[in-house]
């Protein structure tokens, strides 16, 4: 008997073609071919995916579950997303929802290398929520980018992100960026005591993010923003791996929308790869996920689960100061709260709009 | 004026909120904050994404065409997708349906190393479309991945990929297969005198990827396979630049997680970062893509652009002997045709059925 895991989708079907659908999927997600081509004992019993169970869920839906054997994954970020998912994301009405995944394998894989305790000690906050704010907009060079970091620092937030559309571009080159806006941290730190912490984006290829990391660990940085979708999910992998001291904040651009159900994508997936802190659109601004897919992402992303430490779950996407108190109290204190673009557009009052935010988060009571 | 390139995108909105949704893409996709918080002309002027047009296409759907500028992308393959679909991709109701872009940016990418004209080189055929099968199924150990191969070969199949789901598992690791299949496949040309081409599979991070590259050639190995979405388009747009005298297929695994326009993303970006072909579902098969995607699908992926050499469709996904004439009848003679399963399936038979398979293209007479 070779070890499965349980991959657990949503398929639009009638009850007459539930059954054909389902064994489609379990072939497609395994050997995808006819299995009456096979011959191999081997294959036919510990390759081929196993229909489990198939549960009506009302409404043209049904629940299906299959077994997977996770021998085809091999212990690779990327084939664990091929085999879930590969081809049945191309299929119409398929989503893929939940993943039961054998110790052994969660096993081979590292988490996060900081996790929930190791950014509330970079940033000195044993119990409350964590405030980080966004360096943007695109465009602006070092100089102008490193300003506005100041001025967010100077209001005594924890983290700073670089907006992920910034990358290695000409007019804000990588190098630069992370020097001006160090510096400008630096002197800040020096004056006032309270050290904001930078995370900038990764880009480009596996060597160039290595460069990358490389220097911004030479500098201080101790975490990074990247997104495993245009990374791709080997590069982050390898990263975490290779930099054991660095913690990793990903971000969800190109990641589409609801086929691979979001607890599941951020809060497990992501987080077995190495994601310290998952960035996601929070229920209620520009993007659409519901308050019970924000619910349990963030249950997922901080469940004990053998040894993979938990991630901070940061909801993002259009918040406001005047959801503060609001975000705290729906998803407590192991929480990033990000508030990006409706900060920077106070301008001349940026300073204190930080400090502001800084204060309500650390002055919650908890209901 | 700083150059910009036109994304397209279908959007569900109503009349009435349609102008804000669509000037809400061009910030999403630009800067990502409120353009009141920005003060610095350039960014406003160069950098801030521009509603170009919107049109009612009825039903409720509305295409809205967004200026972007290219700067933003630095040339670089994981950034193009990020500043093309990147945030958008998560919100509802929101297709990316095509891009207009500028002949600098193109020109920045290499395109196929190969081309049609180098892959109909490779299989001695000036004219007629080409003929592949599929190495499958997983789970076999290379030498018997090998044995099917070799029955593929006798039966004078132009080219054999890999099953996208091999990769470099413990049963069948990516260099003993890559030996054992090219031991099979040169016996046969050494008899038969007629050279069947085996495109192995590409998995792991960018180092593993390059050594299994390393590897193939060296065995003679004209060509490989290779999933962008679980490679991640920088390893992707990297392999291609580092290894020019190789050829590259590209497999559509988890693509289905991004709402963009097959024509679009097989047909330009794949081929504009490096595909010599594109394997994607043909209608009636698997999967649901429409004879009018598949017909616009084909027509990019051939179309003169620039220096780009032409990439050759791969329409597949369960396609079976029956359907040859007709595929070639919808497709033209600058196609691969690929059947998989349905050839393995017919077990005993494989080599007389490749045989059959590879005669009726050869002998197909185009209407």
């Amino acid at each position: 008997m070779s070890e499965r895991l349980t991959a657990i989708y949503h398929v639009t079907a009638t009850a007459a073609s539930i059954e054909a659908r389902a064994h489609g999927i379990a072939v497609e997600q395994s050997v995808e071919m006819p299995v009456e081509g096979i011959d191999d004992a081997h294959v036919l019993n510990d390759i081929v995916g196993r229909v489990e169970a198939i549960a009506d869920l009302g409404t043209g839906r049904f629940e299906v579950r299959i077994g997977l054997a996770t021998a085809t994954i091999a212990n690779e970020a990327g084939q664990l997303f091929n085999m879930l998912f590969g081809n049945t994301s191309i299929q119409d009405g398929i989503d893929l929802v939940d993943a039961e995944l054998p110790a052994s394998l969660v096993d081979a894989f590292p988490g996060p290398n900081l996790g929930t305790a190791g950014l509330r000690a970079l940033a000195g906050a044993p119990a409350r929520a964590l405030t980080s704010g966004a360096l943007k907009p695109q465009g602006l060079p070092p100089a102008g980018l490193a300003a506005i970091a100041a001025r967010m620092a100077e209001g005594g937030i924890d983290l700073i992100k670089d907006d992920h559309g910034l990358a290695d571009q000409p007019y804000s080159p990588f190098i630069d960026r992370v020097d001006a806006v160090t510096d400008a941290l630096e002197n800040i730190a020096a004056r006032s005591g309270h050290r904001t912490h930078y995370l900038p984006s990764l880009s480009g290829n596996l060597d160039a993010m290595r460069a990358q990391i490389r220097h911004g660990l030479a500098r201080g940085i101790p975490a990074f923003l990247i997104a495993p979708l245009i990374a791709g999910m080997p590069s982050f992998a390898t990263v975490v791996r290779e930099f054991p001291a660095a913690g990793f904040m990903t971000h969800p651009t190109l990641s589409g929308i609801a086929r691979i159900a979001p607890p599941l994508f951020y809060g497990k997936l992501f987080r077995m790869i190495g994601a310290d802190a998952v960035v996601y659109p929070n229920h209620g601004g520009r993007f659409g996920y519901s308050p019970a897919t924000c619910t349990s992402l963030a249950a997922a992303a901080r469940a004990p689960w053998r040894a993979i430490k938990p991630s901070l779950p940061v909801p993002a996407g259009g918040m406001t100061q005047a959801r503060i108190g609001e975000m705290l109290d729906f998803y407590g204190p192991d929480t990033i709260v990000l508030i990006g673009g409706a900060l920077l557009a106070t301008r001349e009052r940026l300073t204190h709009e930080v400090e502001a935010f800084v204060s309500t988060v650390a002055r919650h009571a908890f209901a």
